[in-house]
């Protein structure tokens, strides 16, 4: 299959790479054109713009690093917009909220096209392992066609409905994610003020039934005061304001997400909204020395 | 090495049949002397009393279900004080509260014995299994003495240093679970009330940093309503009011856990209280026909 | 000083009434006519549209219902935008939200007039007992100026600076007032379940340091389930949402409010949010029968 | 009527004088004795002990410091109990635990004296006006022979039933107390950084529906950062974990008070427990600078 690729940052990179290695023609783009070097090399195609990747490919797959850069690929001068039509079949797997993704929707099937909101849990080490999960939401049809892809992409691809989807199962799994950090934060002090050694806790932690990659792969760094971001707290409690924000629209009352909403926004407060999620762990250990 | 065992019930039962299997030499007692039958064939001693089991051998490990029970074993007549002293060691391994357990404590130790807490972590199957986590303190020198045992009962054991950590060391952990719990179940309700399919939120949540034992296992009876009592929702309750009680002597702040708390006791009052503790989710869920 | 006044709905009436009775010349103008009727034989003047009330005016006074309604005053055919400028100020005392109200700032201040937010607090009965609490905000000069107004509507006004500080500030009232709710009506079940009298506690609490117009007027009515709308639960909820929303603009970490909100969520979750906002109550004192 | 009085510290001076005016018959006691002086000039008698007040009147009033001073004044050598009988009756107006209580109503009753709970709402300043608000528990016929003496002490005196109920009113007032001072402190905090005056907050919650003696006599302290104790954080907060206890008894779910206590808590952690309890307001306010 005849692939287009928008996008090569670190995340569009290793999918991109991936599909090649596969199997797919792939023709790319980015907006940094001499970054499409290292995939030609591969086996690749170069397009010059996202007009002249449609153009060419049926299937076209993009993945930028926000909103506003997803938004100028397809409606600014030679973006998708201009030869997207039916037949052709476009899908974004950038991170945008519901806004952007439906505006996009529409301009692309008011032309004739199929459109895809494809956003992926995970960061560069699935990407570059095909093992992402990918959250598709919009076209089924457009979903099963893509499917031998988003096989090379990652261990596993959902279909969720309608558009929008995609965006709100990230949130609801980001939010239960806060919850989490904040339910281990609280133990990890207890722990440590009433006598325990909080190492052992991690260890206890991982022999049980809560036992879970974050706890492990965060844990230790977080007792040495280590909150180097992986995924940012401003963003994290973006995220837990947005996820409440959709439970207020349906009326469902969550007061454990309210309480680790209101913890992650003293963290930013207190000046930790540029480190790890994790630093909250700092909010709840803090007492006066 | 020669080994007593007070209490065969159904945890007890299976630990004593694994040090047996493993070539130790047990001496068993069972309130109920019919119960020993079975340890009998697979090798066992009887002895007629805690304090015949005590006079007998150097390492004595109870199992009991719960504190009163554990408390008469001891101080009751033939019990285990009246033949405990210097050179013996004894580990109660049931879940005690920790006033319990010093009270114990000092009786054994004004005799000249040694004395360990050693509750678990795990049920039924873990215990057959010998992968159990056991969460000792007390006597580090009996502790030593004692992990070729633990080593047959459990995957892990940990000396957590004085007596009451083995018990607030299991209140940590469970309030995190309990939080946890919260958190899964408020996430699931705005999956399905968002228009979300939760089944698709427990594949995506299963492949990701967040997966664990506990959201894989009870997440599908959750759906279909299913809460049938592993550990019910009373005793989780009781647990976190006892973990922010932990807390409170100690100036910790723990909102989450307090939100989680919270949650499970409007449970109790909506008369959930027995069903398992997964069983918050209906609370979350509530709403008006 | 003749003044304008557009809008003679329930609360606009009676504060129209009390500037006729003080001894303003008054305009009126409503999108009914015929409820000008009364007014005029109050000895008020009638304006056939907003641009006739502008038109003859130096001060115009508006109070309606909505944001919607006061966007169509300002902005429709014959609206005040028609004849507003130099020398013509623009008071709009309906509670809109600060966008609407930036927008009709923009439009008034574009056309060389001057303009004024002034949300009040009270309702029917304080408006026509002239005893409303005015939040005004927005052009200084114009605030003086209708000082000798907000005296007769009023019993108090305050100028609190740039335009959206007055609908700030009802907020930020709107939300002590929905935590307060929420924490008086667990108090009331707190003492109904624990074998007191919940009446006394209303009489204990009416002679203490907390007492307040609120406990008082509303408790004997929701200890007898009577919930009839004054303030409505649903906006109630927004405006804490709106609220929490403005805490986190500043980060500004609000745990009691947040708790509040999801109680109000969960009371609109039960189908309450059409009664008053003091049936939040029965959701703290819902319990298994 | 002739009144044994037991206590004269600050609050008990001012009661027992209080009587004396109104033209009772009071006879003294102290622990350090000189300190009758004062009463004695007024008119009053002195007992040498605690049982020779009590031998010489049929109604005993006590107003001690703590559980500890009103256990020794009952049960020590020449205590109540020596002289207790049939036909006196004892009140302690003491605030102390339900504990205390039922300890000395148990004691006073199986030596045929009738005994009442009667702990006070208020401190120095209405002690001495008489405006005291008294909440009664225990025998209701010793109650009603105690009515004049409580309506001099007192501006109202409640009969709130079975020994314990007056420790219970006090805790819910507190506990509605402090969420609610929490909520004021949020309020002020959300104004300031929003850009509102909190001080033109201070005025207008004044004027609205839920204006209060608390905000208003504590708060313009509160934005200067004066906390000097009136009521120690650390006893607010050790009444609301009382009252989340007797919650938790009841299963009543208090989610408000729960964010409000781990507000306290957290205040507490960073030593602001002996300040007033309006000191919450300062981790409400704390951020990076």
């Amino acid at each position: 299959m005849e692939v287009g690729f928008l996008g090569l940052g670190i995340m569009g990179k290793a999918m991109a790479t991936n599909l090649i290695k596969s199997g797919f023609k792939v023709t790319v783009w980015n907006r940094t054109l001499s970054k499409c070097n290292e995939l030609v090399e591969l086996g690749a195609s170069i397009g010059e713009t996202p007009a002249a990747v449609v153009k060419k490919c049926k299937l076209i797959i993009a993945m930028l690093s926000d909103p506003a850069a997803t938004l100028l690929v397809v409606f600014d001068k030679d973006g998708v917009l201009e030869e997207i039509c039916s037949g052709k079949g476009y899908i974004d797997m950038s991170t945008v909220d519901p806004e952007t993704s439906t505006k996009i929707s529409q301009a692309i099937t008011a032309k004739g096209g199929s459109f895809l909101e494809a956003p992926v849990s995970g960061s560069k080490q699935p990407a570059e392992a095909g093992q992402l999960v990918i959250l598709a939401a919009g076209h089924k049809a457009l979903y099963d066609l893509a499917i031998p892809a988003f096989d090379v992409m990652g261990k596993k691809s959902f279909f969720l409905g309608e558009i929008g989807n995609g965006a709100k199962m990230k949130l609801v799994v980001n939010m239960i994610m806060g919850s989490m950090m904040n339910a281990f934060s609280e133990g990890l002090v207890l722990a440590e003020r009433s006598g325990l050694n909080p190492s052992n806790l991690l260890d206890v932690l991982d022999l049980g039934g809560i036992a879970n990659p974050m706890f492990r792969g965060k844990g230790p760094g977080m007792l040495k005061g280590n909150h180097s971001p992986a995924f940012p707290l401003k963003h994290q409690q973006k995220d837990m304001r947005l996820a409440l924000a959709l439970g207020d629209e349906n009326a469902v009352s969550m007061p454990v997400a309210a309480a680790a909403n209101e913890a992650f926004k003293k963290a930013r407060s207190m000046g930790l909204g540029d480190l790890d999620f994790s630093a909250v762990y700092e909010i709840v250990k803090m007492q006066k020395d």
